[in-house]
């Protein structure tokens, strides 16, 4: 019983890591698309999301199998709970990659992104692709060093988004209002995006740790 | 033990529904504070959401022991599973009537949403407040024309949403920079809002009749 427990479980942590390399390839191409006005690559975020969807459902299912078949307890049933947890995460990661790229496509063959806030962007696209890349590490390894880089991204993309705002109501402002509800919308999928990274920083510091650094905190600040 | 278990069952149940009568009270009450400039009610849900956290925490908790102390198996075991995931989307649903009154807060003593839109966003109100409602009842009754009504609810929210755009980029927009803002934010709350009630809908659609219309479809559109 035990050996195909262990089996099962480490599927479950090779599918989580499967969707977090996913989700990283999403955000970066999304981003890219985004502040290139690349079509093809937008759209090729916008048709693989189904894989990541495909994924989340596969865990799923394979956790609710787990707790039938093997009834864990203690630390194992955690770590089961967790992971049902942190996929529906990553599948909410995904698609927020999606709408960056929806956003690239909308507009094309014009930047969605006025010149202005090109380079807050670029920054958010560089903070947000961290945050993926070292979600998966961070699943891979249980480096706990790299759950607290997660959260020096998230609160990165956070001063970013609050500088979208200063930039949307500042003197030097003149982008239309397309412009306007474009970096409304795309600074908030990065900053949700950033969020959704310290909560699996969290869930699998409160794994290794058994100390779950409450986020709800962090949510009323956002 | 079986009675120990239905009993926990049925708190689960109490504990979600009475989730939802919170969720209920404070989209109802943001949206108020949003179209009526009322600072003490948007102040009042701000102040009321860590409640909504709290219940979710506890509902977690006795979830986890529930699948750890009564093993549950079949539909047992996918009430406790589905019920984890409802009480995180309840959670959301706060999240977001926090938003939509931290809007209103922002924006005081001044209406944060233009006249032009007035009629829109009160559309929005009351369809999130039905849905919150409906949601409430779902929980308690497990009545699926209920869940028929939320879907309904949901798509009138996606077409006011579309609404919202259509006015922002037409011609006889002249909102400022701050409002174009707010009217995308609170906009965007109030979809994701619907998307998550849907979301409830069909987990309970499918604890009753085995049948789980997959939402990721649905997603796809948003």
């Amino acid at each position: 019983m035990r050996e195909i427990f262990e089996a099962e479980l480490k599927q479950v942590g090779d599918d989580l890591a499967e969707m977090s390399r996913l989700v990283e390839s999403a955000i970066s191409r999304a981003g890219t698309a985004l502040l290139t006005a690349d079509l093809q690559l937008a759209q090729s975020v916008i048709a693989s999301d189904h894989a990541i969807d495909a994924l989340e459902r596969e865990l799923d299912e394979r956790c609710v199998l787990l707790l039938a078949q093997q009834q864990p307890v203690a630390t194992d049933l955690r770590v089961v709970v967790s992971a049902l947890r942190m996929s529906a995460t990553l599948e909410r990661m995904g698609d927020l990659a999606r709408h960056v790229a929806q956003v690239a496509r909308g507009r094309y063959p014009a930047h969605a992104i006025h010149p202005l806030l090109e380079g807050t962007f670029s920054q958010m696209h560089d903070a947000a692709t961290r945050v993926a890349r070292r979600t998966t590490t961070l699943l891979t390894t249980r480096d706990l060093t790299v759950a607290a880089n997660v959260e020096r991204d998230d609160d990165l993309l956070d001063h970013l988004h609050q500088d979208t705002f200063a930039a949307l109501l500042g003197p030097d402002w003149t982008g239309t209002a397309q412009e306007t509800v474009d970096v409304t919308l795309v600074g908030r999928y990065y900053e949700r995006f950033g969020d959704h990274g310290v909560s699996i920083a969290k869930r699998v510091t409160y794994l290794v740790t058994g100390d779950f650094a409450d986020d709800r905190g962090q949510a009323a600040r956002a």
